[in-house]
């Protein structure tokens, strides 16, 4: 195969960054994809292992650029949480060369088989697991994202185009050239990653379907929403996080108020913080004066509707509107509910399909919920919070999907997977089952 | 869960089918989608049964409609192969009656747990395999379709739209409302079913992205493209089948011309048909003699390139759109390749990501080609005319994706499902684990 159709491989350039325009970046992300899934374990470990070398090594040029980022982001009057995410030192660095290490001890997501079948005496079918081929990636300001993002990429063979955010360019340049020199000289093949690093890069990548294979926009839901209208690349993602938290009749009020909390508060501005708390009814009593105080003593503002207020009257009044709104704050819609299934219904009618937690000591009502609820993640007596591809042991994650299929929810190394079917015989044809002298047996084989 | 919002349950009525509008139909098939998943698989194996039942206890009537039918179509000049196709008799009825019987030995595609960690201890995490959703599904002529689609989708718990074709739309309505009638009967909640008439419903239809998952359109590649383009509804499916098979050096001339003569004319108009055949170089001599007179014996019109036509110079000249071309016909184009690289190069370039084939008697080769090969099925040493969800053990099919995303190749009861992730624990925060106070184990549990 040939790994240069678009050219020579990129390589930095002053103002404009690489001598290919998007279309050959993508032909040539191509290329490399098709290297990528012959490629052996030990290849992409090898080159996960140059990756941690080389980004240690040049940690000197990546902190100097993040520094100049850090000061212009300064200069131009960003938001102190923003500075703080567009940071990159020395205790950044450690959390993404863990996360490399990581990666490499997870099994091999490729070549797994996952369905093995005897279809007739020596006529074997496997259903293997193999890479996407090439994946743009949009994400925000944070340059770790960068490493994340490429680091899952290599390990699950798929080749990737990154856009960042504009603020981090200068980061983003150093970390993608220390990436790609050192994966590149470990044997990953040229081109299998691209910086891209304007906004017409970006509408470049949206027309190039032949070439690439997925695109995971990361951002606001306006923008989300007008990749997955401009383009016909199959586009994974979310584009909001309506999270509900819904204490059951048998809800024990101390852990009801610690999850609460922790839903809501952890990380006010994040997908899977709960937006919207919904009460059982015949527990509303029972429930809501503890829970109501110590989400009002972290500084939430509770919006409750009537049944609501009239066990806790310190609440604002909710709205129609509050059912379907991500405030990304420190606010919570409070709502009764009759019954387990109007909760369910509620979720299934006003939530965006992401994460739904319900806390409940009843284990039947628990499972009914987890059942019935139609989101990405279905959670029991725990944090909405955990919805995450690091904190799912996913190594990390390129982003969270709530389309209905696969993949869904956290998509790390098995989400940029997908399968193919591989078929081995002995010189078989469809005549003699089509005649009747031969039978399928379709037997299942082992997995291993 | 309010199981009807839609309305009463549509019910047939003269001209007018069903007196719900599309939206109205889509959205009690979401409602119904919501019992669905949450249906054990003995209720769902009921309604199978009384599938069975019913439609055994209304074959005079569907038999009739289908005279009916195909009278109005020879009166319309139909051609014979498409009367073939849309005759509906005793053999046909047995035929998808069995199908209903070997979707029920079929282990439960519902509830299948594919990942299973400790996050950490008490806090445990699972994959687990649940329905789409809603289903639209645009089929051609063949009334049997009908039957082997509705019942993958109530196995795999999901609602379904369907569309026929317009000359079978007796055989339909009768097929239709036996179904509808007797799994309703037996238990599976109203609406689940849904049968659609007019092209007007399907363009109603693609506007249904907030009830419906997935759209499933069979039929001609120009149709597939339009669905594609007119809706944001998710689209699986292939707008073209162009299949390769490559024989190798390695490849022994009398297997090679058995699984060249099966690939092309077992069924030419089919997707999984071979369109072009490739040859290696150093073998073709050898090969190329055998493996032509065997298909010119068969009446196939080959079309080869200047170095095939010098080894066989009775084949008319292959032009360079002929390696685009899906024949659909007694045709197959022919061209010699230096390399299996090169080959697997023509087929990644000029393919439709279907299905090829590798003969060859060197399994290292055959390996190459199956890991370079970026396609939905990759076979070796037997006909691509395997590639099929029944032949392959999946009870049936809904279609054959060529997308990358999974469900990839041919998609039955497991296609049909995606997932969502469930986390159980026992008042868990994300706080502590912030800081440090409590650390993740990710230990992966066993399955089962």
């Amino acid at each position: 195969m040939n790994h240069r159709r678009g050219g020579a491989p990129c390589a930095p350039r002053g103002g404009s960054f690489s001598p290919m325009n998007v279309p050959e970046l993508a032909a040539a992300a191509k290329a490399a994809s098709r290297t990528l899934a012959a490629s052996s374990r030990e290849t992409r470990d090898r080159a996960l292992a140059a990756m941690e070398d080389g980004l240690r090594a040049a940690a000197a040029e990546i902190f100097a650029a993040n520094e100049a980022d850090v000061a212009q982001a300064r200069a131009d009057g960003l938001a102190a949480p923003l500075l703080a995410r567009l940071g990159f030192g020395e205790k950044k660095l450690e959390g993404v060369l863990e996360g490399i290490r990581s990666l490499r001890a997870l099994p091999d997501p490729l070549g797994a088989v996952s369905l093995r079948t005897e279809l007739a005496p020596g006529l074997v079918l496997e259903r293997v697991s193999c890479p996407i081929g090439v994946v743009g990636v949009v994400f925000e300001s944070r340059p770790d994202a960068l490493v994340q993002i490429s680091s899952l990429c290599l390990a699950s063979g798929n080749a990737c185009l990154l856009k960042g955010g504009r603020e981090a360019a200068r980061t983003n340049r150093a970390l993608f050239e220390a990436i790609r020199a050192a994966t590149e000289a470990a044997g990953a093949p040229a081109g299998w990653i691209a910086l891209l690093e304007s906004r017409e890069d970006v509408a470049a990548m949206l027309a190039c379907d032949r070439d690439i294979d997925l695109l995971i926009p990361r951002g606001s839901n306006a923008f989300v929403r007008h990749i997955q209208e401009s383009t016909r690349i199959p586009v994974m993602g979310h584009s909001s996080g309506l999270c509900h938290l819904y204490l059951d009749a048998s809800a024990d009020p101390a852990m009801a108020a610690k999850i609460a909390v922790d839903a809501k508060t952890q990380a006010p501005s994040t997908c899977n913080t709960v937006e919207t708390l919904l009460v059982h009814r015949d527990a509303a009593a029972a429930l809501l004066p503890p829970v109501c105080a110590a989400l009002a003593a972290k500084g939430v503002a509770l919006r409750g509707d009537a049944e609501s207020r009239a066990v806790v009257p310190s609440m604002d009044p909710a709205t129609d509107a509050d059912w379907d709104e991500e405030y990304l704050d420190l606010v919570l819609s409070v709502r009764v509910v009759g019954s387990l299934e109007e909760a369910v219904a509620h979720v299934n009618a006003h939530g965006s399909h992401h994460t739904d937690a319900i806390v409940a000591e009843d284990r039947a009502a628990a499972e009914r919920f987890i059942a019935a609820v139609d989101s990405a993640d279905v959670f029991w007596n725990c944090s909405t919070r955990f919805a995450d591809g690091f904190r799912f042991g996913l190594g990390a994650e390129v982003g969270i999907s709530t389309g209905k299929l696969p993949p869904r929810g956290p998509v790390g190394l098995d989400g940029l997977c997908t399968c193919k079917w591989v078929l081995r015989g002995s010189g078989d044809t469809v005549g003699p089952f089509a005649d009747g002298d031969r039978r399928f047996t379709h037997k299942q084989l082992p997995l291993s």
